[in-house]
């Protein structure tokens, strides 16, 4: 059993870790550092854990854990590093955007890798820290990836993705207030997301030819969990080649997978999964893309990264029942 | 035309009272007080006024206006009207608790009455000063005043009662945040709501016999405006004896209506509408009662006492399109 | 006061037109038609209306009323009117998509002229067959006809829009059970929805030179009243340039404006108020645009013509309060 | 590896079922029967299951499999028993109402045994025939066994029930369309609802002297899963010694805790959980108490009964991640 600790534990991210842990059969929590609960039950604050552990959070850092998870906010876990020093042996998962970029990728002796295993699994196998995705750019780039390998995006492409309330955290703002949020929609950052960066990277990254636009348009849903992504762009090929191309590139993906039909978004919420459907209208191919924002969108990715660093079966403690409903 | 001032603008109750004066054809709105928004347009606070009006918040406040409306927390009613002179003729409305209670309802000279129009319509109509109903309280007495009248209630009383976000106000906590909210049920307060105190009143003022318990549930449900309540009590009467009570009592009513079929939330949203059906089962007479919690519960039923107060046709501004859907 | 008839009286824009109407000053329900609940309370059906009318459903057509709604299924005004006469006084608006494309706008001897006042208040005015707009097609229109009118789409068109449930009627179906929907979100009919006719033509009409594409994605949100577009397209004029554009075509629209701050859905949700906001960014504009889809988007629309065709003032019966929260 | 069987595959619980099993290290699925869906693959049903198996609906029962689970609608299992044959060593677990009472449990030379563990695990343990207990009724039950248990019901019960759309299962209704229920409340079967029978009967069960009345309101919420009730009633005790009753009663259960803090709805949701609060007011006691109705409310539940039935972990294939948010 490796030991884990968690920084940041009080939030979203570091609760959906918690769950996740606490049913893997080859790790197990060394302790949950937050500072604003220490001495307090971590079912106090993700409070779905009543009866499934005693987990107390921790004012005290074990430095020698095998594989740390910073769940700060972003900015912080680059401060954070600054300040406390682990094990050689230790490894790294950071969930913020600290270290995505190659420009941002080393802090001291560190180097991260980009962990998005549809990607790049072998990399990450072969990492020692580890910057996850972000939630939008893991569900845009799984849209993406496949036409990127074959050097196929040619055109621009226009990304409307519409997101949940977890994605925003657990701070409290107007656009998070439930009068507020209850039955209404809105848009936010339109063209200009940080997540652009990451994912211009990673298409680039595998078409080097790639000079398109990525026109992306991110929505705040009324619902909790999720993001729902369509992508559409100018496209020769035939529906059927498409389909090929996208379950070629996935045959060995554990979590990513190609639906014949329509999707929807609770599809995947509650899970790992990420769906994709493919639909070519006269010269458009519409590409849809569903994750849940908290596990393939964050925690459980981190997860996935974590058992591909040690060897553990990709899937373990990833097997998840969907809510579905 | 009257000129009306409203005190503490940016809240909801605030807002309602805006939205139904615009359209009131014997009112206008002659400052709205706003210490954190003064010198913004009320519309930026109230966005669904872009287009409606121009108002801005002032920071003035208008000692001669006809009626003034105090939109303020819970003790802040008192503490402002020890602060500020008004003029003599000014009849005022509190929409707080401060005055709604026997005990409390002097200050200074002046003496508020209790505003529940289905409860003592000469009182209001004569009144200078008028304490609104608590939300729960209006939904919760106008279920139970026709047996008061009748001295009809001899045994406990059982109430179960649903609220929307917005009787939580516009603060950020974590029960109004969106994530904690979507799809969840909880409750708070259990026999102790501070509505208690004038319920009790008003039934003990009908029915001067009254010793029974009210039993009282209040619930935050995961929608944003309305309360639904359902009241059962030991009866010995029949249905239709019940009925024609409930109809007798309520034949003058504008806005209060005893359905024959079960009702449902959605009935009333965006009404000043207060819906009452009554079952009896054995020997049990459940009443179930629903209003929305801004209008009927707040300030609807502050202008519907405006309207009282000044001899305006009581419906004046308050024929509402309900929402429904 | 004009006497109205109303066709297909169970539906939900049947619904609205009740709703809207009894609040009318010049105008009077003289009958609601509807063969599956003649002999029924209206508010049997449209359950609010308890205590606002006893107005009960027809089985028989007055063929002499100054008004007729049709608010039947597309492809049913037709057959409606083929087989019924009514007097050549009484004037006709279908809330269908049957008479809405010049192909299709004459019936026997009646000429249906589009009915979308922001596009030729004109020619409603002179009108004596109206053919009501769809919801999308009202939405985006009202987003993209002050560039036409100037002549200034020159590029294709990508536009998002959101839908809430009530725009897929009263049946049922799997993408309208709670259980499916609550918490969803899906799209439908990328590309190809039958309301790209209406808006194609509308957009034709204003600027004759008009050759681009319009790439509609239709989306299902979990709400239930309401439609959020976003639209964009390469632009090279300034923000402030586009935005005195708009002002000023819609300087006399009584109730589409233009919001200098970002919008979102509840701003509209239960008036008859389209917003929109303008933002450029780079060689980008990007407009959205926000409507109830049952109002402006429907019957609010459809009491707006009548109001045009019979002279009454435009606003007449549709000053409502916002539902907000 | 136990083989399974289902009937009526295509319904929620049958769905539930199918996620949970193809997780469970000891039980492997045979067949999913469904006349409707035969010959289809699973997850085009169960549409989350895209990814996870290529199982398909059959039209072949096979009558030696080790457990068969009816997921037939209530009335549809007996008469299924009536037709169908199976092996003498094939356990049942009946999800339906048919067997739950006393009166009813015997069909052919079957018996069922009622399959709530908190109540009687040692029955389960030992019995062939399970009728699993409906969704109200687990919820209601295990807030007032431990009270029963020690003799200590004397007053009559006062229970408030809201459950989620899943409740009322595929079905297409009035009161299951998006647009009624979205942000709507309402209630049904008022102190008649028709898990009475069963509760009455295991409290019966427990405290011989049980006389009193259980006046149960079950109402409909606008969420899609998950049970909150609240249950009140006269009681002297003080709390400690209610705390330590019902932590003494559970201290064996897997699934079934009591919480120090107040409770909220998602804490439950997607688990096999039930939590339960307790709180003294005055002279009564109230009992909180939460499920997931489609878990440990029906399928969860059904898989703790086969686990004790074949001498499974309790747990197996139950420790779920929650939803929560």
């Amino acid at each position: 059993m490796i030991q884990v600790g968690i920084i940041g534990g009080a939030g979203y991210t570091a609760g959906e870790l918690i769950r996740l842990l606490l049913n893997h059969s080859e790790a197990e929590i060394n302790f949950v550092f937050s500072t604003s609960n220490a001495g307090n039950k971590v079912s106090k604050v993700h409070q779905d854990l009543i009866g499934s552990t005693n987990l107390v959070f921790s004012s005290e850092i074990n430095p020698n854990v095998d594989v740390l998870f910073l769940c700060l906010g972003h900015g912080n876990s680059k401060a954070f590093l600054e300040k406390h020093q682990f094990s050689n042996r230790t490894r790294i998962i950071d969930l913020s955007n600290d270290f995505r970029l190659e420009a941002d990728k080393t802090i001291q002796n560190k180097t991260f890798v980009y962990g998005l295993p549809e990607l790049q699994k072998e990399a990450i196998v072969n990492a020692n820290y580890v910057a996850n995705p972000g939630c939008f750019a893991t569900a845009i780039q799984l849209a993406l990836l496949p036409l990127a390998k074959a050097n196929l995006i040619k055109e621009d492409l226009h990304v409307n993705a519409v997101t949940g309330s977890t994605g925003a955290g657990t701070s409290l703002s107007e656009t998070t207030h439930f009068t507020w949020r209850d039955n209404n929609f809105s848009y936010y950052k339109p063209f200009t997301h940080q997540h652009l960066g990451e994912i211009n990277q990673s298409i680039k990254q595998l078409q080097n030819s790639f000079e398109s636009e990525i026109n992306f348009m991110p929505n705040r849903g009324n619902f909790s969990r999720g993001i729902f992504v369509t992508a559409y762009t100018k496209f020769e090929g035939s529906q059927d080649d498409v389909k090929s191309l996208y379950q070629s590139y996935y045959k060995d993906a554990e979590f990513t997978f190609v639906s014949d039909e329509q999707i929807h978004l609770k599809q995947v919420v509650n899970t790992n999964k990420c769906l994709i459907h493919l639909h070519k209208h006269n010269n458009k191919l519409l590409i849809t893309s569903i994750i849940d924002n908290l596990l393939k969108g964050a925690s459980g990715q981190a997860i996935q990264n974590m058992n591909l660093m040690f060897g553990f079966p990709e899937t373990e403690g990833l097997q998840l029942k969907a809510n579905f409903f």
